[in-house]
């Protein structure tokens, strides 16, 4: 398995490269982190795009929608090529200098385009990595899809293989003569946090929340 | 003032149109809301599309970067058209059925394209806005920009007029047979937190943590 995506003319990072990486391992650990990607295609020469969960399987990332949305068709009967983006926001950098004010971060870019998932074992496959991608454990508990709600479900996947990602981590980093001012700097940290559970008004009574809740 | 921006073919919304807004209000709160955007645009018919900070005033939205970054320059002297998208996840929607597990949120898309911003008053007011939406309180504080920092800083804004909003808010939805299942449902709700800050490690002794930190 190569550790590193080959770079492209497209992925090849200009501004600032020293926060560009092409390593495999750093790139699928901030996509299996993230809730969310956001993805651009093209329509009549405009620039379109749409957040929407996902989540990655080996060298291949999944969406899935209903065959009722018309971008998802539209993605599948085109096979537009796309562009895919994941970003985590890990800091506020809060320097002496408005000019170097920064975020620490982490992103992710993929050039692809996609493919119909037909085969039932790689559905199935796909939505029960992706519920449990957003809520560990929740796919052994739940109702399965039926066949007609299988019928409404439309699977997307995207060979990873043009993809680099960005990094900025760590303190600002003033101007020399800047760190004598009497200006506080520092980063402030930003988390997203899962908060307690809320039951739906209508849960069956006797219905305990699950362990993995917990 | 309109309250609601005009729908056009690009800001219909289609899927799930009940989720859809074109309220002004609500718009703007979910922009202002936001750290961070993405800005996808077409280069050779491809699409392309990069995370960045933000911040709004009035009925623009600003971003900023160097002049030496190439896809600022792209967009500013081609005008290239852009679409913009912020998203919101606010919660996890844990339903009883694997095909109606869904999450809360608040996403904005809009479509616009740049003008790059000369005048110096709006350049400056730009920067406030975006320095203190990052961290309120900030600007007064720190070491303004140089002339040598301006002239290395793009500004590009972009008009708001064809935008729309999607959201989903609430308990899970089930099929009526299903509220019958011994399945927990409900909803996790997700926050961004800011941490305790991180002071740097060459902060200048005796500088206190601002107020506005605290």
């Amino acid at each position: 398995m190569m550790s590193e995506f080959q770079k492209t003319k497209k992925t090849t990072i200009t501004r600032l490269p020293k926060r560009g990486t092409y390593d495999k391992e750093i790139i699928y650990s901030i996509l299996d982190e993230a809730l969310y990607c956001t993805l651009a295609f093209v329509q009549n020469n405009q620039p379109s795009q749409i957040p929407t969960g996902f989540c990655r399987i080996d060298d291949k990332l999944y969406i899935h929608g209903s065959v009722g949305s018309y971008y998802m068709r539209e993605l599948a009967e085109k096979k537009l090529p796309v562009c895919i983006a994941v970003t985590h926001m890990d800091g506020l950098v809060l320097a002496r200098s408005a000019f170097h004010h920064s975020v620490n971060y982490r992103s992710v870019i993929i050039f692809s385009s996609p493919q119909i998932v037909e085969d039932e074992n790689e559905l199935y496959t796909a939505l029960e990595i992706f519920t449990n991608k957003m809520q560990p454990g929740r796919w052994d508990d739940i109702r399965k899809p039926n066949k007609n709600e299988w019928k409404k479900t439309m699977v997307l996947s995207f060979e990873i293989s043009e993809a680099s990602a960005k990094v900025r981590t760590g303190p600002p980093k003033d101007d020399d003569e800047d760190y004598e001012l009497d200006i506080w700097a520092g980063v402030v940290p930003l988390q997203t946090n899962r908060l307690a559970p809320i039951p739906d008004s209508r849960l069956k009574a006797g219905v305990a929340l699950p362990e993995y809740l917990k």
